[in-house]
Parts: structure tokens; sequence; C-alpha cells
């Protein structure tokens, strides 16, 4: 008897953000799948005896193993019972969905989606900072850093990136963004547009740090830290 | 003694999407001022004895009552203790959280924000659809499809708007969206691109309508249902 799966967003990292329903199918689970940036915390909802599986990929890696993920999920669900496939903030931004969901389709297995809180959205909040603002912020754009290979995505679409009036989020950006920024300034972003860096949102290791699109970029070309991190630029000034 | 605002989201309806913290909030609430968007069943974790303030703002209606509801939320805090102020999805996001925002601070009132699940987000999981996709939808925009007049806003970045390799979810746009799909069309948007009704998402009345940008366009000129809706379009092809 095929088996039932259940691709839940965890939320940013902090286990109080994780849903009411997310809590309820990790303790329904019969085994677990999960990122490595799920948090002791967040599995510990799973019940003893539950298969808790790290599949091991991590924010900013280009992961090699999309495949194998795929076809272990597969393999599981067609062991029977309930799976649950936990990924970081929501599973479908940036959390390369999109090829599990094709290889369930193709193998007939029935899933939902249970969505989670973005770990962009959880930067704003963290920051004090509103996404949209009734007179200058009326979009917001979340946009990954990096393609397949690392180097920021070639056809990037510059000229929404470079909007002063829209509030963005770049995932898994910090190696680009010097180039990121250079090319957004050139096509009219303002250098002293406001900019964050945010990283390990909502975890103990939190730090956001308010800079300017050009002085971050000067900072990222000279340092690097190890945590996960978001950059958030636009007019995000406070309240 | 001054008190202490939390600004919770609630999520996009279905009150099993309400965070931990967003619980845990509620049940700490000597005071809850929440729009008429949030359920019984959500309110329901407040404490008895808990002040339920409703202050009947609804989606896709202006406010006039901003002011009021800025004012109400000082006072209450002003007044001590600990106040929650629900806004449905995440107040981040199309929420009004600037003006409440300023108001607060101008007071000296202490505030978080607890971020919450973006209905945009929810929509595109009851569609099973993933936002992103690692070769076709590598940005994610949300945009407000009426400014404070109820037209679409005129300073709009149609270019933004019309790429289609990013995936858009346009907020409050059901009246406006036959005006913006001809904008978009003539932009460069291809007529057949995927589009996705998604209406009440999350509750027991939630209508996930598939089509595409220029027959959803047509159908919402000529019809209008009375539920709370967003529309998604771009590279949302299932899985």
């Amino acid at each position: 008897m095929t088996g039932f799966v259940s691709f839940v967003g965890s939320g940013p990292g902090d286990p109080e953000l994780l849903t009411l329903k997310a809590v309820d199918r990790l303790r329904r689970a019969d085994a677990v799948l999960f990122d490595d940036l799920s948090s002791g915390p967040i599995l510990s909802h799973a019940r003893a005896g539950a298969d808790l599986v790290g599949v091991g990929k991590r924010a900013g890696r280009p992961s090699p193993k999309q495949d194998h993920v795929s076809r272990l999920l597969v393999d599981y669900a067609q062991g029977g019972g309930r799976i649950v496939r936990l990924k970081s903030g929501d599973s479908g931004v940036f959390g390369r969905l999109e090829e599990e969901l094709v290889a369930l389709r193709a193998a007939g297995i029935p899933f939902e989606i249970v969505p989670g809180v973005p770990s962009a959205i959880a930067a704003a909040a963290s920051a004090g900072i509103p996404l949209t603002r009734r007179l200058t912020a009326r979009r917001v754009q979340f946009v990954t850093g990096h393609d397949m290979t690392g180097a920021l995505p070639a056809d990037i679409d510059l000229g929404a990136l470079a909007d002063p009036t829209a509030s963005t989020v770049v995932f898994m950006g910090k190696r680009t963004f010097p180039d990121l920024a250079r090319s957004l300034i050139a096509r009219g972003l303002p250098p002293h547009q406001p900019a964050i860096l945010a990283e390990a949102v909502s975890t103990p290791d939190q730090k956001i740090t308010r800079s300017t699109v050009a002085d971050l970029a000067d900072r990222l070309a000279s340092e690097q830290s190890p945590h996960a991190a978001l950059i958030l630029y636009g007019p995000l000034a406070d309240g």
C-alpha cells in the first residue's frame, strides 16, 4: 500500500515558528526526511520510533544529491505509511520542491504541501521592517543569488531588481552580492539604498546588520561568515 | 506602566496554520485587536477574560479607519499589559503594518513582530505549485492590485510584472486584473501564461481555479465573487 507524503515547511529555524499543522504531521509521521538545517527541537515533535533520515543538504551549497533525495522519498513512500519531507522556511520558496513533486507524481504517490513561514518573512520581522509600505513599497520580490554552478544567474532580471520602490530579498547571495550590487547600481539603484544582512534568522545566532547596498557589497567582498544569510534591500527604513 | 505589543500574523485562515508562537502570544494576551478576517477558532486561543476587539478592516476594501486603529492600539498599550495585534497572513506583507509601527514608535511603546504564513505562500501550497523552480522561476514577487483609491497603482512596475520567468502573486487584484493583464500582455507577457485564481485560501470555502492570464482577465471582467482572492501567474505548471 502506497504511503502519503506531507511536504512540511519548518519555518526559518525557531522551533516556535512551526505551524500547528506542521507539528501534527511530525507527530503522526512514520518517517521524516529532513535537511541539515532542521534543528533538534523541531525533530523532537516526531514520535519515538519514527525514522529520522537526514538527507544532507545545506543552504548555500549546491547539492549533487537531489536525484538521490527524490529517489529516497519515493522509496519511503512506496513502503507505505506517513512520510514527512521537512524543508526549512517554506518548501515552495527556493526549497527544490519541484524535483521531488515530479518524482512523486511519476510514481503515483499522493502528497500535500503544508506551507511554512519563509525565512525572508521572518528576517523582515526580526528587523522590525514591513516588506510592503503603502506609498513606497508596493512590490516584494525574492530572488536567488546563485544558479546551479554557484554563480549569479546569467538571466537574472536586473531591471526588476534595480527598482528602488520594491523590497527585495536575496536568498543564498552572500558570495555573489558584490557582483549583483555593481550591476544594480549601474542600472540605477541608489548605492545608499538601505540594505540588511540577516544571518541565522530566528536562531540564537541571529545577527541583523543594517547597511547600504554599496557598503554591504564592499563588506561581503572581503569577508564571509559561516551562517546562512539573506540580504534585504529597498525602502527598508524602520517603521 | 506601558504595555507590550505583539504583531502576530495569523496565517491565511486555516487555524492549523497558526505558529506555536502565535498561539502562545494569544494565550498570554490581555487584549487582542483583530481584523474581520480572523476566524473564531483562531481567537479561541485567547484566554477567557481577554478583551477581543474587532477593528473592522476587510481585505479588498480601502479602510478609512487606519488612524483610528493605530490610536486604539496605542491606547490599549498605554493601559499596560500584553496586547496582540492580529493580522491575517503575515503582517509585513500588505498588512498596513507601517502605520501602526510608526504610531507605537512615536509613543515609545515596545513591540515585537511574530511572522506568519503569508496567504500567497498558502495559495501556492494549496494549488500544489512551487513558487520557485530551479530553471524557470528564479524570482517570486508579490504585488498589490489596488492603491488607496481602489485603482491599479499608477506607478506599478510593468516591466517587472510582465517577466514570464517570475512567479507573481497579485493581492487584492480581482477588480483591476483585467486592466493589469491588458498592460502586461502589451509588455510581452504571453496571453496563455498559466494563471490561478485562489479564493478563500485554506478555508472551507477555498476554490482554486486554473486558467491563463487572458482567460482569467476575461472572466474577472464579467464576474466577481465575494471571497478574498489572490491571483497567481507565471511558470506555474504542476510539479
